[in-house]
């Protein structure tokens, strides 16, 4: 449609594989447009700029939606996003348990709960520690 | 039961139909007076105010449930109530596309697929444009 | 394993019974840390402080979980606490009423009915009034 | 004006004293219905419904303006408050130590440097205890 | 620049005047690329949309700004921005105290508060009236 | 006092210098206690973990600060811990501008306003760029 597409599109895919996609494709029969803004603007123009590596931002959105704590639908795609990118289970825990300290205790459980469903999905195992 | 009860219960009619007779009834065995208050000082003392219309005020309803983004049961209520005071569902799907620059996408993301889901209850068509 | 987390295991049973228990085993394959941090931190540091009655971190618990709007199973967990360390169902109604003022309608409504759901659970009565 | 009204204005007095006073009186010339209704609802109807004593109450409300993080001017009144009405600087301290665990320590150490001003104010002297 | 970023700073002026332009100026040397990307996606892409007239959308801005609470700023710029597209002061003091139901008394106060200091930069009386 | 103090006053002292030691001093004659579970906790259990670089916790916590928009102090502290660890100031710029996607363009310009004057302080140079 455009280079901001282009580039977003790819941007999407090369984070969330199929389930941006499909985000993207629930939007079509009521705000088309909402999800091409956020393929153009959060993926074309935010997510493509160079300056920061792909897997520092998707650890950072991770901790972000995780701290928010009302976007449990976004955390799952980024979770799935973190490990597409190269992130390990066990940076995201870890990010995850982190938000403890800045978003409480009930974010990161929330948190983390959507990472073990993420982790089940695709058959990942977590290499637990203790401290 | 007083003024300020019969003009909210009136008001939470004409806005919310039977959805919200319904909310209000599912409080009856826990804290009735919960719904009293809801219905006295929500919609007799405020959503019956003059100095805005009632359109724009389920607008800004909606835009304020959007982006506060923990309230999705009254989000679709309101949404109903929207388009129950004459909002048109591209109206609608203009507030919460807003949302996007104020509280973020996954806010205005998880509110555009709360107003998708009201919109197919309804069987409402949405006039979707590209910009 | 350590005096913390066994001040913080005897006081998670204390007020939150099995269902703690069962939050933390649920991370044991993906974050026993974070479980373990929370017995500690959690309950073994915060909770077990002199100072304050049980019953009123209980209630104050109660407050903020319904206050910020998006820990729905947090909250759970914790009205089953309030109920456990002798907090009365009435109690419990009033403080998630008055974070009407505090936090607005939407989180008032969606905390009653957590309180409602917990209230059917265990088969109490709750002592309604009105106004 | 009325019963409620009455009602409220006492409660708030009772409460918060001349702050409460204040606020009500910084908004005559810009919004004085919400003035009115904030002392007829949450004074008149809320904080003196009967079922929970005054100073769990303010604990409790306490505990949901520090946890919330974005309501400074209106945690200074409460805590001022809670000690109006019989609350204990540890108590309060407590409160808001506890948030650490359910908002993150942002949330407690900003409700805490509030604490600390209104106990400067009034020259009270915290007794401080380590774990 | 291109063709959005014309719109949007055309936008940008209507709404804000010279507000917005310092905004943007004080981004220049930190990071003008996020006043780039606000003018042309806040401006050129979301606030230039048709299918909502200006003045909902502000209303709708101001209601949105008030609920989050966490936005004092931009809630100044856009009450500014509200009165400069037509809004009456008595409209933007309705929307605020309608806030008061959805968010809770503390961000409708905090958001009246910088609508009483936005109307006395401006000089602007409104007219109050009690219920 | 323990190993956990010890290990996390270290870690907060390589992350924060002088200005976590002051965040702690403010706190003595209030609240110590929360000063050592901060310690404790917050640096000694969870920032000192393995598993993810130091620098991509204080990515994660900036982001996660910007994000909640509640916590303003702390996220100063932590732009300054950032950049004590090693990040670029063009790191930091692009993840607060990441944020303006999950959190809004006010969380993403409020977080900007205190990176510059972060940057200011300590004589710092943005190496800007256009997108």
């Amino acid at each position: 449609m455009n280079d901001r597409f282009d580039r977003g599109w790819a941007k999407l895919k090369e984070i969330d594989g199929e389930a941006g996609e499909k985000v993207v494709a629930a939007l079509n029969d009521v705000a088309p447009d909402l999800g091409q803004v956020c393929i153009e603007f959060a993926f074309g123009d935010v997510m493509s700029r160079p300056g920061l590596d792909l897997k520092s931002r998707e650890l950072c959105t991770v901790a972000a939606l995780t701290a928010l704590g009302n976007a449990a639908p976004q955390l799952e795609v980024h979770i799935h996003g973190a490990l597409n990118v190269g992130c390990t289970p066990e940076e995201i825990v870890e990010v995850v348990i982190q938000m403890a300290v800045y978003a409480g205790f009930p974010a990161a459980l929330n948190g983390m709960f959507v990472a073990k469903k993420v982790f089940a999905e695709r058959g990942v195992q977590v290499e637990t520690t203790m401290n």
